[in-house]
């Protein structure tokens, strides 16, 4: 069975779990603190980094969020995720870079920063200024959701693919971080409830991080 | 015809221009300075970042370099570059994503950042303490690149891929802005070497930004 290394709120263990639970697949969590950098680990992911993917039966471990989907999409047929034509394949691709990567710079990443490894393993305070930029430019990402599904009927195209896995992964750390402020955002609201909903969605909202605890809507269905 | 905009020390359009000289496949370069926030190249690509490929006649416009390279290996079949079983697949887009993100991070952001922005934009003396850390953390990843060569043909694998030519593009933007020591890394000294002769190498070699210059070795083949 394949068994994903992760911690609870790492958004791309998350992009990789919501593939797995749309796609069927069986895995086992196992914890791992990329912070710790444990040898093993290392061994596993000289990036370092979590999620790995990894097959010990057949001897494979699988790094990088991106590359983990990718193998997937190409190896478990059920619920393709990046679909369409060349060009519509391109746009999901393009999405889904955008919230790994600008997504978590901006907002994902500084929340992580200052209201998980601060609290966990830094023990220091949380810098206002840092936390009050990230919550800005949330709500400009925010917008660009808005601006999709008012022009599309899922974030990527006409179905649900990968950009929205991508997106609801980083949404919702944040969310369980209290980083988001939804007023004025309807449309990536109702498409952020649509999707919590989603059978594959429901074992993340259910999960806590130690000491941590989210604010009351996070997991709340119909909020 | 295509078009990339792009400017020469930007290493994601770098990676892509290696792409179409291995496949290929005819463009025009459009010179575009991200950090001027053009509005039409806003409207290209609402990250803002290069390169962007665009086919005017097709209305298509094409951003985030590694969505460009699965779009371009799924559409032109010549020279294939993420090649071999799911997993031979999975370690090349590895590999790309850790030359994309973790190489960029560590070495080549900060360099393009205290020798090319600060001199040609910010109109500030480079910081000598971010410089001295980006060529400290440079020898780890070359030593890690002398691990790959020593273990396999290629980067990725038994044949060339993706993963030499995302490696390439950082690595030479880094040489570029006279950032690397290459003391000490024969194998990678050696397969950069064997990689600068290629065809789809030779244009980049050649291209000068303006007011930087590249050390002298920078575009010898023999060194």
């Amino acid at each position: 069975m394949w068994r994903l290394y992760q911690f609870p709120l790492c958004p791309f263990s998350r992009k990789v779990r919501l593939v797995m639970g749309e796609k069927g697949i069986a895995y086992e969590l196992w914890r791992e603190n990329p912070w710790d950098m444990r040898d093993e680990f290392l061994n596993l992911n000289p990036a370092g980094r979590t999620p790995v993917l990894q097959d010990p039966e057949k001897g494979l471990a699988l790094s990088d969020s991106r590359a983990i989907c990718e193998y997937l999409e190409e190896t478990v047929e059920r619920s393709p995720l990046i679909i369409g034509t060349a060009a519509a394949r391109a746009e999901i691709r393009r999405l889904v870079a955008m919230f790994d990567e600008k997504f978590f710079a901006d907002v994902t990443g500084p929340l992580l920063q200052e209201r998980m490894m601060k609290r966990l393993v830094l023990r220091q305070s949380p810098d206002s200024r840092v936390l009050r930029e990230a919550m800005r430019l949330a709500h400009d990402h925010l917008y660009y959701i808005d601006y999709l599904v008012d022009t599309r009927p899922w974030l990527g195209g006409a179905t649900l693919s990968l950009a929205d896995l991508a997106a609801a992964a980083q949404i919702s750390v944040c969310d369980y971080l209290g980083g988001l402020d939804w007023s004025g955002h309807e449309q990536a609201r109702t498409w952020y409830s649509v999707f919590k909903s989603r059978p594959s969605f429901r074992p993340l909202l259910a999960e806590r991080m130690e000491v941590i605890q989210p604010p009351s809507h996070y997991a709340d269905l119909n909020a």
